[in-house]
């Protein structure tokens, strides 16, 4: 499992070494302050996997590398500044294992540099000169909006469907992931068959991605995870492995989860329950099998690509998604 | 005075109706909750200042008027965004003299409704189909962020500077209502001698309609302001009338306002004595004055236009920018 984190890393170890170099180049704001807020979380070891996504679907595309690069700053400003509205709303104290800005800075300074990241976003996008481009990146904006207030004004509600969580996750998280795939098609003008594969990829890939960080918080332990397990149910966030097992459970051990999730100041034995139930009425292993099948999809969507190097990493990508650790 | 609105308010009354109901069809949420907590700002009686430069703007440059109605929405959009980002930072209870969102909503909520509106706008300015247009939005929207940001960081600064307080006012001002006057001659192609001309008009105007907000803080009551006097103080913001007398009371003096300024509990008697001596080292008539010089450089602005009924409303706003009350 490890080892496909290592064998993507060491595959991309060029192209993250250039992305890093771009996100500090493209931030350029007239206050050093901003620079300081936007590093704090920008520059604290975050995956990359946004523009990375960009980066080789460009390739795939025989998209010019160095707007690429460019253009691939998009997605990680865009994914920060989600994070640091994200922190102020969640009130977290940690994220990658350091203190959130928030509680360095304020929450006032943490939403304008979320803002400014959302801004510096769209002026590198509007350089493309490529108004589909914008259009595509005012609407992933507006779609991640609308997931995190659908997930919010869903907090501690037992009665949430799978289909509303797939709702909550597509826009959260996959539209992102999509545009990031699809804008390198759009922008290397590679046709609608190109773009359709892509924004497919990366939807199946996000929707993935969302199932094992969900996974995470219910599997994970607090060196690999960052912060502490069960974080999501602590803030009354039900993700899938929750929500299929309520669906399935009986009566009795449906109020006893109940019970637990409804007391967010639930104890460590009272997790190791929920944890318990979780396996036995199987909403670990759906969700997992689920994520799979998501990746399957994923890769899938590539097939009218020829075989390559680039789409090798995609594949690995994939693969990585749903089996990642942290 | 008051008669200057009424005859505003009266000459635009058909164009008021058509921007309310453009904001009502254009919001178009996915979710009634994201309707509801946008529309709570969004519809509780702002004055539509900045869709309606837009229009008029238009108007001058012979843009088509439903196009011209259709992007004014971006304007009030990207208003209403950084109030309710503003609402959560400065935890202020009173806006248009209803309590603010996050009161109601919570800043969880109310920050993710001011990012809806962002992207709304963003989305309405990419249906331009003009990337001159999005690269605009894009510069204003991380303006904005920055002077705020900037604002911040300078709160309860006793040597904030006047070159500073006008960086600031630019930034986060006057780069809207520039923004807003300049799209349409982007729009209707109307050259670049009518781009600059409304750019300059909107961005004095922004000047002007900023120091006067200043200056309210000071000199309106309660009830045309829609929140207590002296709030700016409370927050520890320092705007024009208060550096303006820093920097020409005596040593005694200078001390004895810090001295207010610094406590933010000040009580009703300290605001008080602070008032007279803005009022005694002419802060209140400096700040006063120069918004009257920036409300005849708006209007000069526009001399490459020739007469009519649009531009005499162009020249009756700028007049009211700097005389209204509230």
């Amino acid at each position: 499992m490890s080892g496909l984190k290592e064998k993507i890393l060491g595959a991309v170890k060029d192209e993250l070494l250039t992305i890093e170099k771009e996100l500090e180049k493209n931030l350029d704001p007239y206050l050093d302050l901003v620079r300081e807020i936007a590093g704090h979380l920008l520059f604290s070891g975050g995956k990359r996997l946004r523009p990375l996504l960009m980066v080789l679907s460009a390739r795939l595309c025989e998209y010019d590398d160095e707007f690429g690069f460019k253009f691939s700053c998009i997605f990680e400003y865009l994914h920060a500044a989600t994070l640091l509205h994200d922190d102020v709303i969640d009130g977290a104290g940690m994220r990658r294992g350091k203190p959130v800005a928030n509680s360095i800075y304020g929450n006032a300074m943490t939403v304008l540099t979320g803002d400014f990241l959302l801004a510096k976003a769209l002026s590198i996008a509007a350089e493309s000169g490529n108004i589909k481009v914008m259009k595509i990146i005012g609407d992933i904006t507006g779609d991640m909006a609308q997931g995190e207030i659908h997930q919010l004004s869903k907090v501690g509600d037992v009665t949430l469907t799978e289909n509303e969580y797939m709702q909550v996750i597509r826009n959260k998280t996959a539209v992102l992931f999509m545009g990031a795939c699809r804008l390198s098609a759009v922008l290397a003008d590679a046709g609608e068959e190109a773009e359709k594969a892509l924004a497919d990829y990366g939807h199946n890939l996000g929707i993935a991605f969302q199932m094992a960080d969900d996974l995470l918080d219910y599997t994970a332990d607090v060196e690999t995870l960052g912060k502490n397990p069960g974080a999501d149910l602590r803030e009354g966030k039900l993700t899938l492995p929750v929500i299929y097992s309520l669906a399935n459970a009986d009566e009795k051990d449906r109020l006893l989860m109940e019970k637990i999730i409804k007391n967010k100041e639930f104890s460590a034995n009272d997790f190791k329950i929920l944890l318990n139930l979780l396996n036995n009425y199987g909403g670990i292993s759906y969700t997992s099998n689920l994520a799979l099948e998501y990746v399957q999809k994923a890769k899938e969507s590539l097939k009218c690509f020829g075989r390559s190097e680039t789409l090798d990493i995609l594949y690995l990508i994939a693969d990585y998604a749903s089996e990642r650790k942290g």
